[in-house]
């Protein structure tokens, strides 16, 4: 049986000067709690509500449990011109890719490209985010994370890789940017939310159960069962979306000194952080690659448009349901919850209100039960 | 009904001897003859078969209809420190994409990173080839090619995108390194090869007919059909394989001057390039990243270790089925064939056979009917 949301829409302003009193209560500074703020908000502009406001209070639980560091000494711990390897110590995320990147952004700027591997970290939130900074500068942004393993390999029953996103903002001209934000699993864990709280099967080829069979029970993950790598199984080339998880891992935990694979820190603070760790914290990659590295700017850009309307504009299946272009969906969403407010449904609402009590913190959730 | 597939093997030598013998026929010189030649055999040793030989007298047409110079004058049209552009000048990309592979190793030992888009190419064999270029180094190695379009995006029935392969190379330590080797459509066309030659079906999700309608006829995409993008369905994320593909068409085309979408030109001779292109050639994104940019070499090798190690042990599903590690079936070949010789299908053989009669060459094809 399916059941019907309640939705509370609110003003991204009166979000955002909560989520700001948030961070400032556990620490934060005046900067950081902006930057976090204005990286949370931004997935919910874009219409990515997992990774929104809906996250504050697992953040603010993480910090509780001692995992996060709300004034951490980000450092830069080796470099060469392109490249360089940072430490978060233990911060948020959300303060400390948007560091990583302003530094892979600036060395894009000297050499043609930057990149930067971040070690000792949290979740960073919407991966485009970090990637379309990238954007203002004519360049084009790329942004990798891991995360919690849920995400079973190919031909295994065990979570060993997280939904590990990969993300590519590609300016154009007239039209908005490219922008390819994608987890490497078939369906990433807001789609499995959305469907629990819908109570709703999903489609097969998302979850499989504890003994690796598959299954279209929204709540197999919780059961103890796994996510399934894009592709869905091994016919379909689930072995090519493992891969595509398996390098996230690789370049954001491997080679920045962060966990990788299994033992990647859960998110969620129930769940204890395993001993003997081989790493720390969570790991983030980040590049920024100047488009005039290697053609005109203009060039490129009008050619980006030729590109997006050409797709635009492949015969469609379905005469009503033309091709999408990466990123349309979130610039639409953008356009509209600027102007009419973002949409929480009631249980994050209330998430939020029990977050704002407990911390005796103004809030604007009281209005949304007039 | 299913069809058994004769087989005759041969000696990696007389292949390679013999595709030397072709490539200098049509007028490359003895260094180019060379490259190209193991560029093909690397594919056939590795398992890649429709990569390899095989594809030899379809460059030959190519070269016949005057699409790929012999002699191509390879230039550097822009460059910054980490980052290059070249003109292929349409030579062989057998031979174009590894001289910029040359050119993104020295820049990466000079910066850390280095990446070179070329434009005015052909087809580069396989990816891995030249991403693995890199290993010797210590570095990571990155490739990325667009080509004939033969896959739709999500929503549309129209050939849009190439099968366009995303490879990445890591080192490890002890064990092989990880070789990442994919096509962003669900199935390459190989594989259809394959299935169309034993005439049994392929499963649902590879190809969808000139209707868009999904299909397991092999010969779906023959009949004016589409391979579908990794995913197979918007259900379980095709948007995301497509978004791949975009990304590795704007790498390799957009950025590089090449063609790019629909308007890449046809590997096969018998379709004619269109007019009014957009771009020269096709076109190829080549990485290396210096892991000494990040990490302590050592120290990215042993976890590199640590993952293989961990992954390969991840619980099964199926006890006889343990977890691959990308690149390992692949390097597994590579021993064998080593050892025992290259096995090619009689079709194959009767083709490359022709092709020495055509030119009067030696060839080796005449021991396969003893």
């Amino acid at each position: 049986m399916s059941a019907a949301l309640v939705f509370h829409t609110l003003k991204g302003d009166e979000l955002r000067s909560f989520a700001i009193s948030v961070f400032r209560y556990i620490g934060c500074n005046d900067a950081d709690a902006n930057l976090a703020t204005d990286v949370l908000l931004k997935a919910d502009l874009r219409g990515i509500d997992s990774h929104g406001v809906a996250r504050l209070s697992g953040y603010v639980r993480l910090w509780e449990k001692g995992r996060i560091n709300a004034k951490p000494n980000i450092k830069v711990v080796r470099e060469t011109p392109s490249t360089a390897t940072m430490d978060g110590d233990a911060g948020l995320g959300l303060v400390v890719a948007p560091r990583a990147m302003e530094l892979a952004i600036e060395k894009g700027k000297n050499c043609g490209t930057g990149w930067v591997a971040v070690g000792n970290s949290n979740h960073f939130g919407i991966a485009a985010y970090h990637a379309m900074k990238a954007l203002e500068f004519n360049m084009i942004g790329y942004a990798l994370t891991n995360a919690s393993p849920l995400v079973a390999p190919t031909f295994s029953k065990e979570r060993m890789l997280g939904t590990n996103p990969i993300c590519y903002a590609i300016p154009a001209g007239k039209f908005e940017p490219v922008v390819i934000d994608m987890s490497t699993s078939s369906a990433a864990n807001g789609k499995l939310e959305i469907a629990q709280r819908k109570n709703i099967p999903v489609p097969e080829g998302w979850i499989q159960t504890k003994d690796g069979d598959t299954t279209t029970d929204a709540n197999g993950l919780k059961l103890g069962g796994s996510l399934l790598s894009l592709g869905s199984d091994k016919d379909r080339g689930s072995h090519k979306g493992y891969g595509l998880g398996a390098m996230v891992d690789i370049f954001s935990g491997v080679l920045s000194g962060a966990n990788f694979g299994p033992w990647v820190p859960p998110f969620v603070s129930f769940l204890d952080v395993q001993p003997n760790l081989p790493g720390k914290g969570l790991g983030h990659f980040l590049g920024a690659i100047q488009v005039d590295g290697f053609s005109d700017v203009d060039v490129f850009k009008n050619n980006m448009d030729l590109w997006i309307e050409r797709f635009k504009n492949a015969e469609p299946i379905d005469a009503k349901q033309p091709v999408i272009i990466p990123g349309e969906p979130e610039a639409q969403f953008m356009k509209v919850r600027i102007k009419e407010g973002i949409p929480l449904i009631d249980a994050v609402v209330q998430d939020l209100k029990q977050l704002a009590e407990r911390f005796k913190l103004d809030h604007p959730f009281d209005g949304c039960y007039d």
